[in-house]
């Protein structure tokens, strides 16, 4: 591990210098340093209530996109941090960091797309606090929003709870958020617009814990996609995965941008996807719940946990090799959420 | 009120435009569009806890100065908005948006300072993010923190409880915070050094409330200042204040340095200060049990609640005369938290 003296943008990526960071510098602040500080929420009891809380900033360049904007994806992505972690949404807050100039039309904008996400999204935003930075100091809006659910008892979700032999489950296609973002980026227009897959998974995880609740982990593919979410995973539960090419959805025109922008689909950042890691016996009846769903119509069980490698995801390729899925080392995307 | 195409500094000032753009825009948000969003905290049931909630982004430049720094700001402040709700601080989330190239060594030293804050305001980090943004749309490092505390039952505070008798108590001297920042800023150096007053005030308020559970309102005295805080409470409570310009504790060398920054101290930000409004029968033991708290021990009480000119601060001059304690209009210094 090499000595840096700063801050780069890779340390922001979802990957493997963004862990080097939180190794080095955060989990310190964490009360138990030596718990794991990558679960998507904390879960605690307070007042006697059995409780999860999460916080994201969203920083997302553009912050309008094809699907939705950073108002949307603020309150999705704090949903989902939520419903992954087994817990029911309930109150939010939500921060802005505005640049001096920003038009008040833009912001009203978001404002409503956040009211209309937390109505789907089943969550009460009740608290807000807003900064202005100088024009050159900040890049129109960013959101920070932090939310609070109630855990059902009896479900323990967390990434180092993964046993050879569960299946790997995932509820629809791949990549169409960092795609859309990144054309929308370069101003490439495709002849079939890509958009954003931006949804509150908080109705889905529901019906999924109906139909078990012994779900052993849970992640939603935000930065570093697929990837980051089975390797961190791999690296709590020190076991291995193994995956199918063949069986992990993708668009046609997600897959066919990915060709050309150099981007690997496995590495892009989703917003309405997560990945559950569910024991054999439990594997059917819970995918058949999320193809019920509207937002699991293209799940599929892509792969399983193995012994071998432990701490490895491995892959068999469309051409029937193996290979090593590994982490994002740097940055792909920057400003993806 | 004039019509506003863009976003102003002076919307992040905690005064008038602020107050324009909550009621204009972030209102709507919020669950109960007729509830008072202006409370530091917003207090709910959660599976069956009574709890306060509260976020604040901070931006506050320079990231270092004389007293403190930005984590340990972040941190206290989140701390004092749950403590003058009446709240018991107990979780927290910290969310960083850095820029590319900040100093590995500074975010180590703010992080450290974080540590301690929280141990300081009796509340456990449990969560967090990092995000990082592109050179020059950022500025170095922002914090948001939102915490979480639980509520004795029987505090009942709200800006739109206080009474025509109530007294007016402040903890000590106003104005350090604000005069610090702004010297760090301008590489002004005075013979004694003003050192910002960021304070944690959870116990200072746990001993207030040791002496009376009936404290009608509390505010920390952050943007905007006094003047900030006594007219969202005239408004919320529609009631009217009196306060006497020789009760209100400031020092000499802040009170010179707002002469020659032509700064009006009543305006200027703390982070370690405090108003409340008490029943008159409990004012002289609240008063006691702050004077026995080490944060307490310049407090004073300042002025009186009055059935005349509701809406409207009175200030009795040292020379005798009255005059209207308005809340600022714009922004007399960014950036400030």
């Amino acid at each position: 591990m090499t000595q840096r003296k700063h801050i780069l943008l890779g340390h922001g990526s979802g990957g493997k210098l963004m862990h080097e960071l939180i190794e080095q510098v955060f989990r310190p602040l964490l009360p138990s340093p030596d718990g794991n500080p990558l679960n998507d929420a904390a879960v605690f009891e307070a007042d006697g209530a059995h409780l999860a809380m999460t916080t994201d900033s969203f920083v997302v360049d553009p912050i309008f996109f094809p699907g939705g904007d950073i108002g949307e994806l603020a309150v999705n992505g704090t949903v989902n941090d939520l419903a992954v972690s087994g817990a029911r949404p309930l109150f939010m807050s939500a921060a802005f960091i505005i640049e001096e100039g920003l038009l008040l039309e833009d912001l009203r904008r978001i404002v409503a797309s956040m009211k209309r996400a937390c109505q789907r999204g089943g969550v009460a935003l009740v608290t807000g606090d807003t900064k202005v930075v100088n024009r050159g100091k900040g890049d129109k809006v960013f959101i920070n929003t932090t939310g609070i659910g109630s855990v059902k008892r009896g479900v323990e979700i967390s990434a180092d709870k993964a046993r050879p032999g569960d299946l790997v489950l995932i509820n629809g296609a791949i990549g169409a958020h960092g795609v859309a973002i990144m054309l929308a980026r370069e101003e490439i227009d495709f002849d079939q617009p890509i958009r954003s897959d931006t949804a509150p998974l908080n109705s889905l995880v529901h019906d999924m814990l109906g139909a078990s609740l012994k779900i052993h982990c849970m992640r939603d593919l935000t930065r570093g996609g697929l990837s980051s979410a089975l390797n961190e995973i791999a690296a709590a539960s020190r076991i291995g995965f193994r995956i199918y090419e063949d069986r992990i959805p993708i668009q046609d025109e997600v897959r066919g941008a990915c060709e050309i922008l150099g981007l690997d689909p496995l590495h892009v950042a989703n917003e309405g996807k997560l990945v559950a890691i569910v024991r054999r016996e439990d594997a059917e009846k819970v995918w058949e719940s999320m193809r019920a769903n509207s937002l699991g119509e293209r799940a599929a069980i892509i792969g399983e946990v193995v012994e071998d490698h432990p701490g490895r995801v491995v892959m068999k390729t469309q051409v029937g090799g193996f290979r090593v899925v590994d982490m994002l080392s740097g940055e792909q995307l920057p400003r993806i959420c």
